[in-house]
C-alpha cells in the first residue's frame, strides 16, 4: 500500500511517499517558492538529489508536476498505486480531537480556522484542492497538529484572561507539534512494550515544545494560544511578560503586529546572540568564546528545564524523558546542560550514551531515576499511518 | 527609637510609626481618595479605629494632617522624636541593588523611573518630597520593592527578545514585592537560627509572585518585567500567550493598552470567575458549587504549582516553603490544594498545623522532605528597619 504524505506551507509542498508494509520512504521532495519568482523543486529518489529551477504559479501546478515525475521516474506505474494521500493540517481549532477523511465540510473548517493559522491554514485548503482535482477518487485524509493536545483538561488549556474572550474568540490554548509528539509517544512506547508511560517529550528544533504525555494522552504543552509561547526558540521569544509589547511599541513606534512580527522572527536565539538562529551557529560560537552565544544557550537550557521541572511534577511520576527534533536528536552539548539541572531529582545522563546523534537511543545512566531517549521524529510516517487507518476502517 | 514607614499610592498614603526599640507600631493609619472627591483617613491607635472625612487636595495635604494628629494624640510631643521616615517605592530600574538615603539624584532617579511604574513611582516623589518640606532635617531612607531581585543573574533577567530592546530601553526582568519577599527570607532564617536557606517564598494576595532565595538572595522570581507576569492573580493574568493580545486587539477593536488595561484589570480571578477578584469570594462560591469558581481556583492553584516545580528543581536543595500575604497567611485550602500537587517531591501538610491563619506556624507534617511555614509579611517592619539601619550605620 503506497501513502503519500503531505506537509504544504503558504509557498511550500513537502511530500513523502511511502510503502506503508515496510514504511520505506520511496521518494520524497520539496517544492520551493511557489507563486514567488525563482521557484523550484527538489527531489530525493533512490540515494540521488534531483533539484529543477521551474516556473510553479501555484500548488496545483506543483501537484500536477509531483505527481508527473512519480510516473515518470517509475516510482509508479500509474496513479492509482496512490492509496491515499495525508494532509497536515497546522490548525484544526477545538473541533478536530483526531485525524479525519477529507470531506468539503473539513476543508471548510480549515479555512474557518485560518484566523489561528493564517499563514499555514489557508495554504492547506489550497493544496488539499489541488490534489482533490488530479486524484478525484483518491481517499484523503487531515492530520491536525493540534488535535493531539485536545486531551488537555480546562483548567489548563484556559488563560485567566477574561471568559468572553474565550466563549467570543476560543482565546485558549491549542498547543502545536502534536504530531510529533504524538509519534514519539507511540515509538517509546512501543520500543518499551508498555501503553502506561508517563513521558516529557521534549521536540526541540528551530521551533520547539515541550508536552507531558500520560496514557498516550497529552496532559499540557509549553506552546499556546500559537506557537509563538513556552520554550525560548529560534527567532521566536516563547513566554515573556505580555506588558513588553505595549511599552516597546511605545519606545519604537511600531503597531502590535510590528511587535509580534520582532518576537516572531527577530528574538530567540537570534535575538540573544544577534548572531544566528540556528543552535549550530550558537554552538560555533560558545567553541569561540562569544558571549552573547554563551548567554543565549544558556537561557535557552533554563526555559526547557522549567517547563520539564513543571511537567516532572505535573505527571507526578516520569518513566521517559524524550528529546526530538534538530536540537533534541543531535545536541549533545544542549541535553547534557539540561540535564545537568535536573540533578536534584535523581536524573542523570550516561555520557558515553549521549554521544550520540539522529537515531534512537537510551541516554540516561543506568541509576538515573528516570529514562531518557533521543527519539528521531517522523511527522511524514506518523501522517501515512493515520491516513491508512483511516482508510482501512 | 521612633521610625515612620510610608506607602504612597497616586491617590493614597499608608503610614505605620514604629518604636523600633520594641517593634511595636504605635500607631497606623490610610489617607485615601487624595485629590479626588469623598477623601478620608483612617488612623488604627490603641485599639481603636477613627475615621475622619475631609478635603485633601494632594500628599502635602495629607503629610501635614498626620503629622499634627500625632501630636493632638499625643504618641509624639515634638516632631523631632521621628527619628527618620522609610519610604516604600516600587521601582528602582537595575540602579538600586538596596535601600538608601533620600538625596536629590535619588529623587531625581524614582521620577527617571517612571516609565516602568507609570502609577506609583511619581506619587512616591511627591510623597517624599511632602515629606521633606515638613520634616527637612529628619533623614530619609527609600526601600525599593526591585531593589532584593537584583541578585538574579544575567541568564535569568534577560527576555528571549532583540538584545537592543534591553540595552535601549531596559527590557529585563525586575520583579516584584522584594521587600515582603526580603522579609520572609530574614525572617524564615531568625526561627531557623540558620542563614544557608534555600526557600520558596510565595506571596500569594490579591497581587502574587513567587521567589527563589539562596543564601538570603533572590535566585529568581515570577514576576517580571513589570507585576503583571507570573502566577495568576486578583485581576491580572500572569503569564500568556503574547499573541493573545494583537489578536483579541482586532477581534474587540481595542488598543494594545485597552487589552492590557483588561489583563491587568479584568483577569485572573475576577475574569475566570466572572463574580470576584476576592479569593474568599470565590472560596464562597465553591463551596455553593459555582463551576466558575471551581475552575478559577484550580487554575490559580495550578499557576503556583508551576513556579514551585521549577524553584524546587532551580535550588536544587529547598528548605522552606513559605506561604504569605491574604491568600498564603489565611487559605488554609489554597495551601492544602497546592501542596498535594507537590506530592511526589515528598513535600506533605500536617492537616491539622495547616488549619491556622495569619500567624507564624510550621505546616509541614514530620516527614515531608520540605519543611513549610506561613509567615505573616510585615513590608513596613522591614522599611523602618532598613531605615534605622542605614541611620544609625
Amino acid at each position: 500500500m503506497k501513502i503519500m504524505s503531505i506537509n504544504a506551507g503558504s509557498s511550500s509542498l513537502k511530500f513523502s511517499l511511502f510503502d506503508m508494509t515496510t514504511e520505506e520512504v520511496l521518494i520524497s521532495g520539496l517544492f520551493e517558492r511557489i507563486g514567488i519568482e525563482a521557484s523550484c523543486y527538489t527531489l530525493k529518489y533512490k540515494g540521488d538529489k534531483i533539484k529543477v529551477e521551474t516556473d510553479l504559479p501555484d500548488h496545483s501546478v506543483a501537484v500536477k508536476i509531483l505527481l508527473e515525475k512519480l510516473i515518470e521516474l517509475e516510482v509508479i506505474s500509474t496513479l492509482e498505486e496512490i492509496e491515499g494521500v495525508g494532509h497536515r493540517i497546522v490548525h484544526g481549532g477545538d473541533k478536530y480531537t483526531e485525524s479525519v477523511m477529507v470531506t468539503d465540510e473539513v476543508v471548510d473548517d480549515i479555512i474557518r480556522f485560518s484566523d489561528f493559522a493564517p499563514l499555514h491554514n489557508p495554504a492547506h485548503a489550497i493544496c488539499i484542492k489541488a490534489f482533490r482535482e488530479v486524484l478525484p477518487k483518491t481517499p484523503m485524509v487531515v492530520v491536525f497538529d493540534t488535535a493531539f493536545h485536545q486531551t488537555i483538561e480546562k483548567s489548563r488549556f484556559l488563560y485567566p484572561v477574561p471568559y468572553s474572550w474565550y466563549e467570543n474568540y476560543h482565546v485558549r490554548k491549542y498547543g502545536a507539534h502534536g504530531t510529533s509528539h504524538r509519534y514519539i509517544a507511540t515509538k517509546v512506547a512501543e520500543e518499551l512494550g508498555r501503553d502506561d508511560l508517563s513521558i516529557i517529550s521534549c521536540h526541540l528544533g528551530n521551533g520547539g515544545s515541550i508536552t507531558a504525555i500520560k496514557n498516550g494522552k497529552c496532559v499540557d504543552t509549553s506552546m499556546g494560544f500559537t506557537p509563538h509561547a513556552g520554550i525560548m526558540m529560534g527567532t521566536r521569544s516563547g513566554d515573556i511578560d505580555v506588558s513588553i509589547v505595549p511599552y516597546v511599541m511605545e519606545k519604537e513606534g511600531k503597531s502590535a503586529s510590528e511587535i509580534m512580527n520582532d518576537l516572531n522572527k527577530k528574538s530567540g536565539f537570534l535575538g540573544i546572540s544577534e548572531l544566528s538562529s540556528d543552535s549550530r551557529d550558537i554552538e560555533d560560537g560558545i567553541k569561540e568564546g562569544n558571549e552573547k552565544c554563551i548567554l543565549a544557550e544558556e537561557m535557552f537550557v533554563n526555559s526547557v528545564v522549567k517547563y520539564i521541572a513543571q511537567y516532572y511534577v505535573l505527571l507526578g511520576k516520569v518513566d521517559a524523558i524524550c528529546f526530538t527534533a534538530g536540537i533534541g536528536e543531535n545536541s549533545v552539548d544542549a541535553r547534557l546542560e539540561i540535564v545537568e539541572k535536573l540533578a536534584c531529582l535523581g536524573i542523570k545522563l550516561d555520557i558515553e550514551k549521549n554521544n550520540v546523534r539522529g537515531k534512537f537511543a537510551k541516554i540516561s545512566s543506568d541509576d538515573s531515576t528516570v529514562e531518557m531517549y533521543v527519539v528521531p521524529t517522523n511527522e511524514e510516517l506518523m501522517i501515512a499511518k493515520d491516513t491508512m487507518d483511516i482508510i482501512n476502517k
